[in-house]
């Protein structure tokens, strides 16, 4: 787990800010949980290796000794969103449209652009089973990439119900559909033959892995696909809806349907989503819906579909590539302000108050340190203009002011030097 | 711990916006830490209280067996600080200054206005010893409560020395004064006799009790104080050149002198503040110069001083008075998009992503519902305008907007509706 020094800070606000803005525009709104849940809630929704990864609180007082865990931390962000939509169920909207951005934590083994603790951008919508959610979700993400000044993306796009069908149209029996969608989703990393042998590994009869692939073929080429049954031939229906809803969103050129996208989550039931950038191994995101979460909690079923965005791996990605804006604020302060003795200090404190009345961001140079020295500490912060406090300047009401990066001064009056450098910084740009 | 549903985190939002751009003005940058701290950081640095607090956390993997915990959730924010300017000294300025607002975890018993998890926002500045300091914080603070709308409130201010050297001169010995201060500091909810009391408890003899009354009374009327000794004048000394720097500041008028501030935690080493509105038990945040606590992780001693605001306090006030701007966006969205049948979903889209662009906030009703049934919900939801799209509008190329609130209803072209509501939403205010 990373500390964040101020300019990844600032550099993290500006993706969460565009990412925020954008989900806002589609009529989503803020949610946030706590970092802790109760074991109980986390477990079991994860898979095996997910329980692993779970970080335990152990029991407080009395019970501390005993070294068992009641609380968790947070794993995700899905998981808490359905338990909040069970518990809060009277006080949501029937259709409620959320994002969170919120961090969330696995005792993983770190790797770049993967950490312990992490924030995920969540977008869901739940309460209807409308193409319209995941177009609108395509879209909304699609926005955000090309604000964040993303070009060249895609989101690829599947159906868990389509792979279902494939599995039972190619005779794979229902016990082996876990272990197949698991082979399938590493075709990126082990290529088709990789797939082929892992899905041999598994049980997986040649002749079934011949069939699937053929189906998958098939599918790429939008050719008919023999054997689908009625859910899988409504799964391709749905993602010809999604594809229709779409259509003039920024997601329409970005949607490639990936008859292989498997995603790695057990509670996908429907469409099923990922973000890619060109040269990039890995997504940024992904998501899909989950019709049967909700219900976990509650027992009411309450229809669900999402998307996730990675805040660290888009941040890798952005600072690699140069990718933030040049406007990011990099300094402390527009200006520092700077004594020659400590009975300039009181005047320096009252000059820096007309200053940020003025919108200026000021920086008091607290102590009365060598003129040099605080220049010096000025330049090294990167902030552009210096008001000097002399004698002189404190008997006529008057201030100097130093351009650093241009070397040159100027004195103003006091109450006006902070519109002067206000002035001074836009013509900068 | 809660969960907050979006009128919260927009409340909560607001705050933070408000406290964050004022710590700005002050040349304060953003740092964010680990919510978790390995174990031992934390342990030690809050008292014996303290300890039993901390939420731990088990060991992972092999070591969850023993029932041990290595790292633990954060308890504060300033205990983290001291550990990164310890371990990331040379990467950073030698005067720093930081703003942190995140939350920490604390296994208290719940109580208004305090929870288990809470947000606090931290300002402190290490690198100097300058009364500056302590004024431009208490400056940066009152800032901060008048662009939150609170007229009435105070910053009591004391020394941590000055009190050291009363509770000498008054003869009470030093393993007492832990004690003393603890009693002192409890002025507030159990009233003098009460004091004296548990300083009667404690061990203190009356007459140390009463010379120390006296003292405090002195200081309180600005009158002599008998017996103190050098550290105590320079702590009084210090305390005039703080209120000699905030002259002119939001500060001036809101410092009070208040020799029987003791504040809780054991780490503070100078001047100690803390913030109080009116008609209000308890304060809304504190702080306080603690010039070794950097140097328990580092062996350099780094002079520092801070302040806290507690979020949550802050808002359960501000809710109470009705403090929030009427500006606060309640609604989801500016316009939802409805429909009367499922092929007009594919229109409802387009139209949405017209008016996205147009710089509204849109929700585009996904079912094709009755259509008094999605009105019934944009009004329910505060939602102002319903974009109306039936057959007749998408075939001319037209959109129906109704404003609900005025009951009236205008058709526009659909690329000229975005501006038309905008225009709409700036004259309703």
């Amino acid at each position: 787990m990373r500390d964040f020094l101020p300019e990844d800070v600032r550099r993290r606000e500006h993706v969460i800010v565009v990412i925020k803005r954008v989900y806002e525009r589609y009529g989503f709104e803020p949610l946030e949980t706590p970092a802790v849940e109760n074991l109980e809630t986390l477990l079991g929704k994860y898979g095996d290796e997910g329980n692993q990864l779970i970080y335990k609180i152990l029991k407080r007082g009395e019970g501390e000794a005993s070294g068992e865990a009641d609380l968790a931390l947070r794993y995700d962000l899905t998981v808490p969103l359905a338990r909040v939509v069970a518990h809060h169920h009277a006080k949501l909207p029937r259709l409620f449209k959320r994002y969170q951005i919120q961090p969330v934590w696995r005792a993983d083994r770190p790797a770049r652009g993967r950490f312990r603790e992490f924030y995920q951008c969540d977008v869901d919508a739940l309460g209807s089973t409308s193409p319209v959610i995941e177009a609108e979700l395509c879209a909304a993400v699609a926005d955000a990439m090309v604000e964040l000044g993303f070009a060249e993306f895609s989101i690829r796009l599947n159906h868990r119900q389509l792979l279902t069908s494939m599995l039972n149209a190619s005779g794979i029996t229902e016990t082996l559909h876990g272990a197949a969608l698991v082979a399938l989703d590493k075709e990126d990393k082990i290529g088709v033959d990789g797939v082929r042998q892992e899905l041999a590994q598994r049980g997986v009869l040649p002749e079934s892995a011949r069939s699937l692939f053929a189906a998958i073929g098939a599918l790429r080429d939008r050719a008919p696909v023999s054997g689908l049954d009625e859910t899988g031939v409504a799964a391709l229906a749905n993602l010809d809806a999604i594809e229709t809803m779409a259509k003039g969103t920024q997601a329409e050129a970005r949607l490639r349907r990936d008859p292989s996208l498997a995603r790695g989550l057990s509670y996908y039931t429907g469409a099923i989503m990922e973000v890619n950038v060109a040269d990039l191994a890995g997504s940024l995101g992904g998501g899909g819906r989950y019709d049967n979460l909700v219900g976990m909690f509650s027992g009411q079923q309450i229809p669900a579909c999402g998307f996730s965005l990675g805040l660290e791996r888009i941040l890798v990605v952005m600072s690699e590539r140069g990718m933030f804006p040049a406007s990011l604020a990099t300094t402390p302060a527009d200006v520092m302000v700077a004594v020659f003795d400590a009975a300039g200090l009181p005047h320096a404190m009252r000059v820096a108050g007309q200053m940020r009345e003025a919108g200026l961001r000021v920086l008091v140079y607290p102590d009365a340190d060598k003129i040099g020295k605080q220049i010096k500490y000025a330049d090294g912060r990167g902030i552009p203009f210096v008001a000097l406090l002399g004698a002189d300047e404190i008997a006529k009401g008057d201030v100097t002011v130093k351009n650093l990066a241009a070397q040159s001064q100027q004195t103003h009056s006091q109450s006006a030097a902070g519109a002067a450098i206000l002035e001074a910084l836009k013509n900068r740009g």
